[in-house]
């Protein structure tokens, strides 16, 4: 990093909750340039200082036993929401209300119109929105992207198909909070659903589907919650896409997008294997031999460096867009958007499931 | 090939027609150490001679102007059927009933009643049945099973989820039989999702869903043969599986099996990319690392070195089991069962399409 960028002036941020993911994101607010950790609130103030010094947390960072007093801290300039999904509205709403900057992890909230809400009150206060959703900002998107724009290359995107498992434990399945009905009610659909989803509005240049239907037997906790289930995606123009996402499988996570020129395929498109390179294949033109023996071409291997890993991106993004603001600039939109169609279609897929697996017409709201 | 098999009796084949996929079946004959072609006849003579010298069929080959010519030769032993599915049972029957073994081009017939009357036909006359399905017969194939039997590095298979799409062209979309009604009527079904159905039961070890349901908007061509569909496939156990075919986007061939334990994944699973060996990616027991910005262990790539095309370790597999037939031993009831079950299960998936894409219980027959 040159001069410039440690120069910056750091976004304070502040932190609601000491969940897990937040270790990861509070380390990343640590390699970012432009960001620091300025306060952390927990419903208990010990539980709050014990985190902290676990995650090495800057000296001074202040450390509070209520949300409240972290929403209220003058000098907390943007939160990061890790909070269980259903408080996402309630402390994202406060935190915008008066005036903070808002970076909310995934799922964004229960529903959409919970999602328009939060969104409504950034706008309102003239503060940034962005959802968590980690990969969108690691290089490799940005390459994938410049791929499948390619009329030559890829052409027009006619599937995608996604899987999304890793085997939860038993632990877990008792005790974590992503199958506890009134915290993160949409179980695994929310939790990891949430990325297959959001992946094939990515590729699909978020034109949202015309019809979802939910597909497999849903598998559900005894207490209600989500721990398998899937969906395929229709759109108009007859392009498809389908899902599957699961407490209850070996960890995968597999990626195929097919246009009528090329393919592409991410194995590991969430979390990359590793935190400073990221693969995909990628093939144009696939042809078999003669003979059908073999293939004439084959899709071949890009591998894309990065800097630093792909949250610490998300958070200099999240605080370069938080500076335009300070600096006189409007909020950046994209990322609101993302954030609304990511949850309609997850409304429509949650919708298709309570239904008995009926398809749902999907509507922009 | 040590001398024994260079000794061995070698198993007098007959072709029924001119077709593309039999410059590959023949090939594979001739690389046979223990099969050979005898005749080959075509609705033209002329064409049918064309094509033997063109194809370095063996000196002295028979060539006739009908198919009947070929399956009331006595010295043909075995008959290899690659002609439109519409016709499949006809001669396969009319073969089995002259007492010739029968190698079955894929989709084995237009419905499960007619494979049940080909399969009927070859019990009755003794002779041994085995469809077309060449990558069944690859190394890679039987150490992918030992690894997904086991236990330990795979468990109990939770999803499979496969994707065979190819760019047709719009010179086969004119003309090609595969989309003609009356020649080979199941379209992109019969002829690429034969094989996803096929994977499928294969990962499931043959165990028949108990419901299928058509998914996408299924895309038809203007003589109405399908051209691009999918569907899901549920088990009594929660086990789900999808797949969609086309010929409408770029070559992809695309299989991810995830079990409790184990995840296997396949990018040419039918046509292997080069001829001489033949990849897979597996893993077991996989985990984030600590902070989840990695992956702890990652799947691993085995290679499968294949003495001989896998086409040719079918017609080598087809021939061994007509030696033992003509030994005095029992056919081989295997490959007619799993035959079977794709069919049956595709006749689900195009009843599912049919009703316009409503649930369809899966019976055996």
């Amino acid at each position: 990093m040159d001069s410039d960028v440690e120069n910056l002036e750091k976004i304070k941020i502040g932190i609601l909750g000491c969940a897990d993911v937040a270790r990861k994101v509070s380390r990343a607010i640590k390699l970012s340039p432009n960001a620091t950790v300025h306060a952390i609130g927990s419903r208990s103030a010990e539980k709050a200082r014990r985190y902290a010094a676990e995650n090495g947390f800057p000296e001074g960072v202040r450390v509070y036993g209520s949300y409240e007093e972290v929403v209220e801290d003058v000098e907390v300039e943007a939160v990061y929401v890790p909070l269980p999904t259903s408080m996402h509205e309630k402390w994202a709403v406060a935190a915008a209300e008066r005036g903070k900057h808002v970076l909310l992890e995934k799922p964004a909230a229960m529903d959409a119109a919970e999602v328009g809400r939060v969104v409504e009150a950034c706008e309102r206060n003239g503060v940034q929105f962005m959802d968590g959703t980690m990969w969108m900002h690691h290089p490799r998107t940005a390459r994938m992207r410049e791929l499948m724009d390619d009329p030559e290359l890829f052409g027009q995107l006619k599937s995608v198909h996604l899987v999304y498992t890793f085997d939860a434990g038993t632990e877990f399945l008792m005790n974590n909070i992503r199958v506890k009905p009134d915290l993160d009610g949409l179980g695994v659909l929310g939790d990891i659903g949430w990325y297959c989803i959001r992946s094939i509005l990515w590729a699909a240049n978020y034109e949202l589907p015309k019809t979802v239907l939910a597909i497999g037997d849903p598998i559900k906790h005894d207490a209600g919650t989500l721990l398998a289930c899937g969906a395929s995606l229709q759109w108009g123009d007859g392009k498809v896409a389908t899902f599957h996402c699961s407490f209850l499988g070996n960890l995968a996570m597999d990626s195929t997008a097919v246009g009528t020129k090329g393919t592409l395929r991410v194995h590991d498109f969430v979390i990359p294997f590793e935190e400073t390179s990221a693969a995909f294949t990628f093939g144009s033109n696939l042809r078999y031999n003669d003979l059908v023996t073999g293939w004439a071409s084959r899709p071949t291997e890009h591998v894309v460096k990065n800097e630093v890993p792909q949250e610490v991106y998300m958070v200099k993004e999240f605080a370069t867009l938080v500076g335009k603001v300070k600096d006189g600039g409007k909020p950046e939109k994209k990322w609101a958007d993302v954030c609304m169609v990511t949850q309609i279609v997850m409304d429509a897929v949650k919708e298709s499931i309570d239904k008995g697996c009926e398809p749902v017409e999907v509507v922009s709201n």
